[in-house]
């Protein structure tokens, strides 16, 4: 740092590499595979841990805030006007992890963040503003509802005496497994805006893959509709029933996942999934009595996803009637599309072109705590490719060299946003 | 029996309607309601103590076989040519119950059965044939496989001593079940071979009730085809995965269930039945990995019932093939239909006509100890109504006027059959 001349940006792969390795050994199952780092257990404990000694060993200030999100900065050499510190350019995501998870979902935006700093340093470069990376709590609501509740609560969307009050799964109240672990702090959510956010990701799709691209510049978030649909048919004997007096739940749960695809299929943008599936009474002479099944829809705009929801409503009111069954229907989930800032977008794309990736300008199909931060900073995200579009799951896989790549974007993006020469 | 002037035969309703009662009272659930016998239990032992109680108030001649069946005959008068016993007159069925049970499945063809021997008895009328009611083990297979075990050693569709060696749910072997409840007894099964067997019972179903009938003239039963079939697809994030690249198990099972109803509306006859539909791992935003579910086929025709398992056979190809799941499907049960004597039926026809009540030829869509007899005898069944349908249940209900109905019918075919004035 000493140096007369300052050495350009770079950023330092095998770093990057071994540190995800090591964050992915912290929870590991040898028996299932994977690992397990739900949201402020143990072995979250010991994540968390690490990634704040990794930021002290870039000699970050590290802040923890009320509901346990983590803020390690790289301070700036200016003031603004008043004096003040000037917004930080912030990079994170989460180091959770849903049970028997892959290494980078998550990981890899928090560490990713941390190779750029670490670009920095080792060049002796210090920026025009503070540059902060941010580990959010409970990005996936294994243990603890909602889902990126860490980020929700930076960005003003739940209060967080109501998020600490939450009741997790094994009957524990966060608040106080906060403070058991030792990552409630005394930051008021929210006082870290940033001017900027950025967050790279693994795709956890097979878009990019099967496209055979390395970049994905991600503009925009699916809206997210969630229903459990309840049908409550008659219990009726398999061999003694006419198909006319049936009032058959499992046909009419089963003729709506029929449907859903056809929706799916037409809309050409919506995505619609039946992932659980109950019949009552369970027997195989026995005509179901009862359905019980959740749609998972999606889609980028917010009039195409209101479009499909409103045709599954119309299917269920004309098949209940065909059928004589009663439907209900309870909203679990309903997040309205993001649309990603524009000019971040563009300021990624220029990046990947200038480095002479393939890439498309590509919409994420899960949620990100970038959808959070949206609501308070201009936001966007970096994707590359997984392997088979598999996440969630101990087979989890992008190549080294396209981690590094992505890695390399996000430095690059930093550098244009922070007027560093490239 | 003493009167110099033999009194008309006549059905003693009161009685009939009291002992059904009376067993139903054994095995009753206080709290899930019905009452549960399954089969060898100590509720059924004590099921079977009251109604071999019954028979020998009746002075009938009880036997047990090896298999547990229990037969109690009113001896005839007359020796035939070779100075045996002419072959019995048989009318029968099974006390045993599934669990939460109604009290007259089964039940009503017994002691219906009992409620015409008694009016030969109140008549003092000795029959020119015997007269056997039998009370076969084991039914229903809630414990034991398979069902209709009883009636099926007896016809010699199954050896005595594999059906000893059955293993029930609970682990027990069924021979030493039998020998605990003092139900294992020394005949060889199939000894009583009748002459003519007749089953009274109820419909299980809408058919007579929805067509306000009062009586079916059971002229055949259907074929069952029953199947388990497991797609297997792959298991991928319900926001990421384009349509197009989903090997989605869920829509494949859904669609089958789908489709089944157009085969099943097609063709006419033939009844389909999705009972049992499991998702794995069954989490609302993962595409399912693994669907298993069962398939239960019927039909009067075994040709149609072919061509229905054909057409099904024939879509599971065609969609393993453009969703890219794989489908493998395990035949659990398969019986051809059975076509019950056409004489005895047109004997029952004319017993309902004369008697002046509504009715119709009809199918059994359940399986019945009779088609197992009818293997070895002429067998006919008499159907009354079940109130919606509803059996396997404690919300079966057949009125007392049908019931003892019924009975009356059953009554006139016996004593036409035996040359008895009407």
């Amino acid at each position: 740092m000493s140096d007369t001349k300052t050495p350009a940006l770079r950023l330092n792969g095998p770093v990057l590499l071994q540190q995800l390795r090591e964050l992915g050994e912290i929870g590991t199952d040898p028996v299932a595979g994977g690992r397990t780092r739900v949201a402020l257990t143990d072995d979250e404990k010991a994540g968390r841990d690490q990634v704040v000694a990794w930021m002290r060993a870039l000699d970050l200030d590290v802040q923890i805030d009320r509901i346990g999100n983590i803020f390690g900065t790289l301070p700036s050499a200016t003031k603004d006007a008043s004096g003040q510190m000037p917004r930080p350019l912030m990079m994170g995501s989460h180091i959770d992890t849903v049970v028997n998870a892959g290494a980078l979902d998550g990981c890899y935006g928090v560490l990713g963040g941390l190779a750029v700093v670490r670009a920095f340093r080792d060049a002796g470069i210090v920026p025009s503003r503070p540059i902060t990376v941010a580990a959010f709590t409970n990005e996936e609501g294994a243990r603890f509802h909602p889902d990126m509740m860490g980020s929700l609560v930076h960005a003003g969307g739940l209060p967080v005496d109501e998020a600490l009050d939450a009741i997790g799964t094994d009957g524990a109240r966060l608040g106080d497994e906060l403070v058991r672990i030792g990552y409630a702090g005394e930051m008021e959510p929210g006082t870290l805006v940033p001017h900027e956010y950025l967050e790279l990701h693994i795709e956890q799709g097979p878009i990019l893959e099967a496209e055979g691209l390395e970049i994905g510049v991600v503009e925009n978030l699916q809206g997210i509709s969630w229903q459990q649909i309840t049908v409550q048919g008659n219990a009726n004997h398999a061999g003694t029933t006419p198909t006319r007096l049936r009032h058959d739940a499992g046909y009419v749960a089963s003729a709506t996942v029929t449907e859903l695809r056809r929706i799916a299929v037409e809309s050409g943008t919506t995505l619609a999934t039946v992932g659980t599936m109950k019949f009552e009474p369970s027997v195989i002479n026995v005509i179901a009595r009862r359905a019980v099944f959740t749609v998972d829809m999606r889609d980028p705009s917010e009039q195409r996803l209101a479009q499909s929801e409103a045709r599954l409503a119309d299917f269920l009111t004309k098949i209940a009637e065909a059928e004589g069954v009663r439907i209900s229907t309870e909203r679990l989930a309903r997040f309205t599309p993001v649309v990603f800032n524009a000019e971040l977008a563009d300021v990624i794309e220029a990046c990947v072109k200038r480095r002479g990736l393939s890439y498309k300008r590509m919409t994420s199909g899960a949620g990100h705590d970038a959808q959070m931060i949206a609501r308070i900073a201009p936001a966007a995200m970096i994707f590359v490719p997984s392997r088979g579009g598999i996440s969630h799951n101990p087979r989890e896989h992008t190549d080294d060299d396209q981690l590094v790549r992505g890695a390399e974007v996000l430095l690059d993006v930093v550098a244009q946003r922070l007027g560093v020469p490239l």
